[in-house]
């Protein structure tokens, strides 16, 4: 199946937490032993990946001396280059500390506040040094399970500071950099803030350089709330803030599963990827899973292989099922292009001088008109399955 | 109990359709006749409510005639001026319909759309007619059951023009009235457009009048997705967003129950009345609930008091935590007040100049560093519980 | 795709209610008008049904006289005859009029309760009369909203001594007709007795003839409860309780949507069908769906030629799955078939004996092992794909 | 407050491991250090509890030598004279090491599930020796992700082998020991075997001696599918197989929660207490939760006391309720003793006989009798609120 090899013109990117996961649960101890970088970067790229992508703790210990993270970063660097990936997108680890039990950018306490901040800053400069053009800020702690606990007004306010802070400092630095939000409704938090694609959004409207802040979803994330995936990316593409995209696998409302992209709900996979591949996005098709915990290594590289396998088997599905003539039929019937003409290209006072529209018109027999959906999904599903 | 007797000083409405609903559901048949609008409002206004909504349908069949229309609405203004219950918000019926079958503003076919939006002028200006202030729209059909049946981003396309009609009609009429949008995740299609609070006030952001736009959030569609209603009014709110409400209960992600308020989540419920009522939020308390199908008018009667009566008593129980000084101590041992305090008043020269910040910054310690959130949590629970 | 068609021999069947849909929902009404039972015959044998099913008032109207009766069931029957479609199942419509409101065998009004149980016993002998095998109990309001408004150990009583009733009468009778119970968690009701496939297993141990009852386990009522389909099939295999099945679709934690099968997860439509067909289940292949409502009768046509579809793609996809040399070394490396050896053969003696198996067991190396499911799985989705 | 203070006449229990917990989660480290398990002894007898319970290795670390272990013991039983409490259940932990990845009892390695059973049955010999009359089963790795990777029917097969040999052994050594099976549907698997009350119920039906097996239901484990606790524990107790049960607080379907107890779901907290104080159970009131991770040992404490405060107070409330005159007569004019009255005294002849049931029946009369049950719901719910 050479046609489903990836190569990195495809563009795929892994966090190094990922293929890293030691399989710690909330029930178990590590299944597998930690995993050097510079070997998942030799791994990935012999893979076909396009590049990597790290919270400052997965390269360089929490503990690490200044010294130590000198000699870390030189080597990682030299991985890079030999191996030839690149890194795209970094982030901050702001929840595995105990100091961040309370969340960080929102936390009660200001100094742990503060603490969040100046991390962030700090890889910041270490992201745009390695050339990472997208930095991702998910803010897993912040939240709550009580009522009482979080004044969630005063945490928006918190929220605003802190990425107003994080965008001055990238813009006075001048970086090449901009930030990716990336939503999540609940785990490790009963409730956490900004819980989906339509919070993050909104919010984004609020902060001081808009401009510099868009998403990072991921599938999984508003598959917990039960929400359409597909549906979400395309309202982020619609308000042109897709910037990122975490694709993995889940199977409705439980804990986050962080399955390969692929398993789980395979019907939005393929309309995701027909929306992504059709849009105008340019970025990383960035996996952020987790190989099962009952893998030893072989079935690390395998889960991560069939990560990019499956987005192009995918891919290759969704092109033939917009090429197929019958599609074009079936989208025809059920008018979905109808969509795109205006309403109203009349304006209000065309609409409301035009008796056909309302004093004339037959609703009924408009409602009688079938929509022809039925046949369309099935010719989707027919292709899903290569079954056309 | 007296004082949990409401009076039009609460401010408490009521939707025709809640008291209306006859109990047709999707197993089963109307258990109940249909209700004079007059006997609601004869009867909502001996229980001590200040106003009723409506949907144009409610009071004026599809099918009526001119004539028909105006002698119901004559008839309806009499009962209304009778009895002195406001309108303050009105709405449209979108969806009862064959011909909203795939939606009303973005339906794939245009023609439904054109009548989709003259069908709202039309009852904007019966609205405005009978002083509502508040314009709710709720696009129950807007949306899918399959990937390729909708493109969401024309869809949106769609939602955006819909929405600059409706508002330009009301600027050029000079109408004092403002939209409020309802998310809602599912039911009756299989997911809908803008599903969430977040997703409508991210929307707003795009529209050509967004001053005239805010939310009408309903406490059952946000659990619908598992999400934390309080938090979410929150976020509203904190958008300065937040135009109308529907109050009501659930159990979980589901169909949609509309329980009377306060069954269903009764904690969120006491965190929501907590919220609003320390909130600048001026606009009713709208219930949008429907009585047990198991009910005659009796349970009817019953379930709109209890709607009532549960926000005075949830109001009376939020009161009291907040007065109780072993709770104020216990908001000081949690630091809820420290996130007031801006995380950087020095701005980021002073943050990224602060040593104590980060490079003195003993995370270890700070993390050994207890919340207090049980405690807290647990006398919030005792409050409503009356149990302190 | 000839190999995709349906035949008689496939043993598909359908409820008369299913292609009769006619799109009433909580928010609208019908789309679609009446059809004729006899049209629906002559459609579904057209498209290569066995059989189809009922509940009495699909056939019989509620209000119909003893002679419209009569004459609707002979015509029924010649109907049938005609167009070679077998009757395998019956049921019996308990919940759309309003006196079963508060549920039928477990209504807190005795005499509900006793009408309910006649209704049944009388359409049980139809059932018989046409050559019907199963008949199918699903109680879709026996539960509450309320936790004092039903005792549920007391509905429990009632339930069991209704199901004991009709079983007696069938041995009175000498049918040959056993009972399949359809579990459900909500939807009518907040909540309903026997809401999984578990609790239903459970509470046929307790009957008077447990021999004479089964399941009819519906894929979206599984699954509307989070719970994974195939397993809930094999545990009632396992119990010898698979007497009939509904087949459809369903996307998670939701109003009851009923999609035509294949549509929804369709991973697990694969792992059922791959379940299915290995056991020896002989029960037909039975539709329950409802055609969106969107659709005119094209559209219903359409959903039902792609339930009988998608599961003839599936069981070919899951055979091929099986015949795999690759799967079959997957399935080798993962253990699976291991499982069928008896942990001790060798009896609790054998067992306490063997210091192997404990004193001088390596734990952490056992626990190093890799189980290889990663990528059994990626091999079980390449071929639901059709890309290997 | 002093008649909500704990005595051990409240049979309050506590697992080892819920005080114990050291708030490491999927995303984060401990917050809080070990509790030496006498602290914890010392600590619960003094709040007012009644006993604790404990996993082999909360009391005797995984790699304990022979020597260690018989210490450890010694060191704990002593703690146990000495403070007074009780251990009447213990169970096992079959999830924490590696080599439990893929399950226990169901492991697809016959040696994993070797080992399982002998480390199981070290334990029993354990818990019968201090006393313990309980001994609970959570099969918490028996499952899967891929539909591949488990055959349920064979993992049924080996669950009941293991089973039944731990059964044996129990009635070889004449232990006065029963098997409490714990139900739950996901987590830390993507779906687990037995996953809800009813499963497990079915399930000890199979088994050699399921006299000797009843349920440990857990609060969050059946919310986390949506389905409502109070009615699976009625439904238990039908089935006379409630023999141990787990409280604790969840919302909804998420990751497992384990909230103090009160917290979550309030409403079906009181059901529940209103039908475990009036049922026959009489087992401990066990405690399963985790202290919120942001907590140090004073909000541990905080969160335990508020526990059995809950308990208490909901108690209370639910006895009030039920001796309320306006309750009774709610639940006269709602018909829920008339549930109690047999549907057919007079058996199915009798029945059949009675025209008045069927043939001379009004349904549309009994369709119009309202059932009162808002009215009786809006009484518990201001019971529960203290305000009546």
């Amino acid at each position: 199946m050479s046609r489903f090899t990836p190569t990195p013109a495809d563009r795929f990117t892994f966090g190094l937490w990922t293929v890293g996961w030691q399989g710690r649960d909330p029930f178990g101890d590590a299944t597998r032993p930690a995993l050097d970088p510079v070997e998942s970067i030799e791994r990935l790229a012999e893979l076909g990946a396009y590049g990597i992508t790290f919270h400052d703790n997965d390269v360089i210990p929490f503990e690490a001396s200044e010294s130590e993270r000198a000699q870390t970063i030189t080597r990682f660097r030299a991985a890079l280059d030999k191996f030839g990936l690149a890194v795209p997108m970094a982030t901050t680890n702001l929840f595995t500390h105990p100091v961040f039990k309370d969340g960080a950018f929102t936390a009660n306490d200001r100094d742990v506040r503060r603490y969040a901040v100046r991390k962030t800053l700090r890889n910041i400069d270490l992201a745009a040094e390695l050339g990472a053009t997208t930095y991702v800020a998910w803010g897993g702690r912040d939240g709550a399970e009580s009522g009482g606990a979080k004044d969630v007004r005063l945490a928006l306010d918190r929220l605003k500071e802190a990425f107003d802070l994080l965008a001055t400092h990238v813009r006075e630095q001048g970086y090449d950099l901009r930030f990716a939000i990336e939503p999540k409704p609940n785990e490790p938090r009963g409730d956490i803030l900004l819980p989906t694609i339509g919070h993050a959004l909104a919010f984004i409207g609020e902060l001081e350089f808009p401009e510099l802040f868009g998403l990072n979803p991921e599938v999984g994330h508003e598959q917990m709330a039960g929400l359409n995936f597909p549906h979400g990316i395309a309202q982020a593409l619609w308000h042109g803030k897709l910037f990122h995209i975490d694709l993995n696998g889940q199977t409705g409302p439980k804990y986050d599963q962080d399955l390969r992209f692929g398993a789980g709900d395979v019907r939005q996979a393929f309309w995701l990827v027909d929306l992504l591949e059709r849009s105008d996005y340019q970025g990383p098709r960035h996996f952020d899973f987790k190989p099962a915990r009952t893998e030893d290594f072989d079935g690390v590289w395998a889960a991560a292989t069939g990560c990019m396998r499956n987005y192009l088997i995918l891919a290759d599905r969704a092109k033939a099922f917009r090429a197929d003539p019958d599609v074009q039929a079936a989208l025809r019937d059920s008018r979905v292009e109808e969509l795109a003409v205006p309403t109203a290209a009349d304006g209000l006072t065309g609409l409301l001088a035009d008796r056909a529209s309302f004093e004339e018109f037959d609703a009924d027999a408009a409602g009688r008109r079938g929509m022809a959906f039925e046949r369309l999904d099935q010719l989707a599903l027919e292709h899903l399955l290569g079954a056309r």
